[in-house]
């Protein structure tokens, strides 16, 4: 059988370190260099040839740099002759361009699958995705995990006699009510309008919340902006507690130090799926690790076992 | 400039002639036939060369039949030198396959735009798709119009003062939010399970309905079960009045009969991007034209000016 | 090495099931499920990552239902992340529409090969296709069984001293030239003139056949019609004995009630391609199966043999 | 409307400057290098930006030379921006290579269609393909004109009421029969086994032959091995007379001077698609022009107009 | 006609606000957009549908931001129904990973030709290709003007009697003596060995150049290091006076402030290819406009005239 | 681990044949049969199903056959199954085609690496490149190899103290002084001025070779001319000793004899590529073997091993 080789792109080295410890194979080395002229250049320094390679890369901030960075390493393997390639991408940040919403438009989350898949990749594993559609962009076979898994095993420590999972957009509510169904919770969303990116007003929530413990949900949070105009709607609905859950914890622009300074909020929960901000983390931040899962779904990908086993299912709508 | 031609497969005839009596083009003759062994043939019987084309074709039932024929109808105008093949979908039902949620399970929302342009396809035009990420399943251009607004015009002429949408489904919760905000009016929404394709079971409803004037509103409504089971919990929260909306009236398996027998549902109302079975016609239906919005998105394609002026978007999320 | 898995769709799951006893492998199982608005999903319910796939599918009728469901399982197997897809079809009905004899018409032949490709196929295995030029229409490799060395095998338990070989049709003689070859018998053929799909007629017949035992050949008979008139035309130039043979009986519209009512025809020979219909079942039938040669490729498929030591290949033209 | 450009290769100049002088455009200019290494290079010397460009070029001897060459020419004008590249190929000698009927072969019919399109080609006009069914070897569009009207008008003159049509080939003997039908003449047929590609035997004549007027008819005569042969069997069934006649006239290694040797025959008759070497022609020897079929192609091409309306297509099987 | 759209991205909009001016066309303009998870979004503000779209955009640094909008700019007007997308790309920074001289390497110049294509583009409008060779990295046609033109118009005011043309590189000697033979001058070069992307080490000079007024050329100078390193060798040779020129004056890192600081060289002359950085602007300066050069290639583009006039072609090796 | 195969066209049977015999294994027959009509057919004559499929030919004189026929293998182990297919390539003389210096002209080197992938190749190995940019024009993985070591290795039996390496054209000088690094000699060139393909003229030599040994170095010696006029420079410049090298020695049109004749070239060294005339052979010509390269370079290929390791990459510029 073809030999495994691992190698990250230097988006999140300490996350593929540590999957490489749970599969027990080493790193191998890669060397991005960039010319006089701002070019990247990238050598693979390990024997591809033949090989099952992943290449693991979040697309974090700085995401051009990290995507070129990727499509090229995909491309030193796939010139390398490498028997197989596959992207681990923990964080697939240009899925939230998933619609049209707007004419003339990009459509990021449709054009970066095709990208990768143009530069030679036979592969992708993905996690969280921002809407399950996002699936049917790439031509290529995905794994797509969810961290759903972990991030109630960390719940079920609390009493959730009383929790109502909260969605801060009605897009997200179907995958809030998923969660609290694992968690036997209720579910409400907030019914949010957004005028542009960075300005977003939640109109009203729908759903009950008033005396319950609300964890609010999001798949990322980075600016924060939509959660904390969310916290001052919940706040007026006067409920018992508030926790705030998120699998990609970007927590830019100091959103994390935001957070933890609404005194109301409990605790913030995320994985490390990105590299969280080491400067800003508080008390309040407990990161959860993803290693374990997507060392085990990239150990079944090389043996050809079955990664849905890994994920749970339950086909609802 | 390349002069149109427009053809219909057998799915829709009555929608294709009434868009070609909006353009004053003619319905130009397909044939269809079918082999002793089953098997399809299509001519198109008039000259397609260089010609700007376009095939009508919402994939209703019998979906593979018509897909398959609509299929033929592409290889047929390719092979015959068209300048360009629009596909006129009104109602792309594979869009319903969106998401992997079960293991080893066929994507046919992706398959099927992928056999679309292997058939030599240059562009789409559709209208309500499940989800709007389903424009992402397209590697050729889609022109998306929605029928929100042939709907809005409708309800515009009530009392829309307590009105509130209510979407029989978290996953279709946004457009319902959007509708109600083109009517001034409220959302709430039905948190659905799906244990099977026509069991499904509302188990709660998050949003006021109480006492409320509701419009419940779906994409497409085939067996109606999920719409009638939403009605039965909506009823125990005492609304003020119900009327059901849709964009694709499927009503099979005599939905729109057991609709109308629902005493308090006042009104039922959808469009002909579909053909209505007329043998289940009750005086509660209302079907709304989209001939007119579909002849001026085919003018504009044609002409190359902007279809988007068609489409009201304001971008909220 | 990989390991095989074998699924059939729903078109003849009897003969999917017999390959699989002479290979001694399982069946493994298929769910194809019909959505409310007549969309088919289907899910292969074995794990297929990396594994050997084998998709059983002769596109018999319904045929539209039938190939849609196949490109689904093709879909499937690829995003389940099979090593390989091997399409089994035993008949690919859709070889007749083969060539350009009229403006504007759609080559089903070749259009379907390419949406099998674009459903992610690596390779097909094809039986008696209806021109050998057929072959060059799939842009996977393909490998082509004949069934003529079963129909030989029956024929040869005959006196076949006088003995000839007649093609309803110029376009198969060559078929039926090379049966004639491998029985040591002659040939002949009907000139047929097709008027439409079910108008034919045999304008002459030109070989000898007067007092001549002989063997109807034909790829496929579905409604028996080309048949039926070739035999007037026989009779009236007063042979010996007549036999009918075919590699896909589809028997459709009573055909093999009316044929088997021909009081001259003593025998009607076909092979299990495709489920004959069992209602009609007659004395006069002899159904052959085809089922230890399809094993036999897919086990050297699997195994990297040589297929073509297989067929009888003895260059002729 | 965008201009036509016509371009020759070197393969058949003459038929290329007939045909434009029927259109009455220029032929314009070509440059074939061959370097010091023996690769050739191909100029375009007039501007083809945006122009609908025509390339005229039969693959015939030396085939090689000409096909690389054609595929350079394709490679050039793509470069240089062509609006639409259509390859005018009076003859595609490769259509020859149809069909696998020996292991591990190559199927050039295909290979070549497949090539052309890899250099860059929008379309094909071509004429008498060896069998119908490499139409659909080519995944661009095919305009395929028959020669048979030409070689028709000849006959015409003729007293034609006791003429059989022999094919040569039991393969051929649907045109053969296609062409007798536009005669109002018989067919026949001989049932060929070829041993390799230059020793044919013909076993057998079916059909009726003796006392009749016969017209031997072929797609392309190259060494004239089979129809020297199936004349030696015709002669022993004592014909009234004999005819030769054949689309492309290759006449390759003294074909011409063997068959105008034949004394029994009375006329050989083929047509302008490929060079007929010159330095063989004989009395017996009639050319018939396509010129005047492709440029009325090549014009409605270039206008949009029909060709189908160009070949008469009675629908025969 | 269709009429010409054309969109700046953000590397280079005072470029493109001149190749406007000089076409007579306004300069549509773009929105792009970062999301708070640095993701871009790119809309075209201007309807393109139809329309000859020109996507002006230099790849200069940040050389990924630009890279990636300019790929979301080509999905964005390829979604818009653009009729022809043509990237107008003064500089194509990727161009000097040309070449795999070491193992496992990316091989940046071909993988992003093929991105573009990836993104839908239909041409490429380039200027002074790293080597020419590069040309041939797309699959998409590709005009390459060179800035030899503007170049040797300003050498040709001095006297150039006494004049060597030196290319720091073997690997560029040959532009430098196609300019040398423009100017009637001589040529050499330096033999240059690189270590590492910024340790560059000339080992020698092989050319005339004592006495003589040499002109350095190359094709871009970014940190200036090589050229420095010449300059170092070249004064131990006693040269009568040196110039600095290029096409592409990137000048990062303050190289223009250590190129002007040397006392010997009399002038630094440049395009405007890529914005200079105006901070560091000097005396000795000399940026030449290439937009003339860029409209009227545009121009005539858009008018399917010949570009190949615009550039000096005389075919020499 | 699956076999190997290796087949030869009909271009160099004797080094393929060198080749297998230092991996150990048979040289597997290949059957190369040309239709009367002067097409090719080429059949495999070993089973290649899933085996390492190895096809070894030079594109050398005459060129377009022997492109056309390895196409035909190539398509022939497509359909074959063949498990990888590898185009054995040790001279690619369509790589001097690299660039466009002329309007509306072929890209030859693109062109035909686009044809080999069209025809199925997975991947190339290929051995001294015109120029090193050539590798990108290949859409598949190329090992690219050079002959430079065995051509040191052979020179450095001289005593190199005052070698000068002489490149005919500044285009190939890098290539030129890459070598003189390995042998720690000094580089020169030729300023060279191409008017027509066999119309050179070198105006100048750059560098120094006055009383120096000198190494002319070409990649490819076809006519020679080039290398003619050089040596009639250098002579004027009285150099103390004359060698000429090239790594693919095609010396046509008398070559050989016109070199071996100048006095003063001591010797003319070129390797087995290609297959060198033998009636032209002298005393003064050496030819080394490449085939041990090869087979190295295979045999790694095959086992998935690094091949990078078996070239000298020093990375130089």
């Amino acid at each position: 059988m073809r030999d495994i080789s691992v190698f990250s792109g230097s988006a999140h080295p300490d996350l593929a370190a540590e999957v490489c410890a749970h599969l027990g194979v080493p790193l191998s080395p890669t060397r991005v260099s960039r010319f006089a002229n701002d070019c990247l250049e990238v050598q693979l320094q390990a024997n591809c040839r033949e090989r099952d390679v992943f290449l693991v890369q979040p697309l974090v901030r700085p995401v051009q740099e990290h995507l070129v960075e990727l499509l090229l390493m995909c491309d030193a393997a796939r010139g390398a002759s490498a028997g197989r390639i596959t992207v681990v991408m923990p964080h697939y940040s240009y899925a939230r361009s998933d619609k049209k919403d707007a004419p003339r438009i990009s459509l990021g989350g449709r054009l970066v699958a095709d990208l990768i898949a143009a530069a030679g990749v036979h592969r992708v594993l993905a996690m969280t995705l921002h809407s399950p559609q996002v699936h049917g962009f790439f031509s290529v076979p995905v794994d797509h995990l969810h961290a759903r898994r972990e991030l109630a095993a960390h719940f079920r420590h609390h009493d959730l006699s009383r929790t109502t999972v909260v969605s801060p957009d009605l897009g997200n509510a179907k995958e809030a009510a998923a969660f609290a169904r694992m968690l036997g919770a209720q579910v409400a969303a907030g019914a949010k309008q957004r005028y542009a990116d960075d300005r977003v007003s939640i109109s009203s929530v729908i759903g009950e919340v008033t005396d319950r413990d609300l964890i609010v949900l999001d798949d990322e949070i980075a600016k924060g902006s939509t959660v904390l105009e969310l916290l001052d709607r919940l706040r007026q609905l006067a409920p018992r507690s508030i926790r705030v859950a998120c699998t990609h914890g970007l927590f830019s622009a100091g959103a994390l130090k935001r957070l933890s300074e609404q005194d109301d909020v409990l605790e913030i929960v995320c994985t490390n799926t990105v590299p969280v901000p080491v400067e800003d983390h508080t008390d309040k931040l407990r990161i959860l690790t993803v290693a374990p899962a997507l060392a085990e779904a990239v150990r079944r990908i090389h043996n050809g076992e079955s990664v849905s086993a890994l994920f749970d299912a339950p086909r609802n709508a």
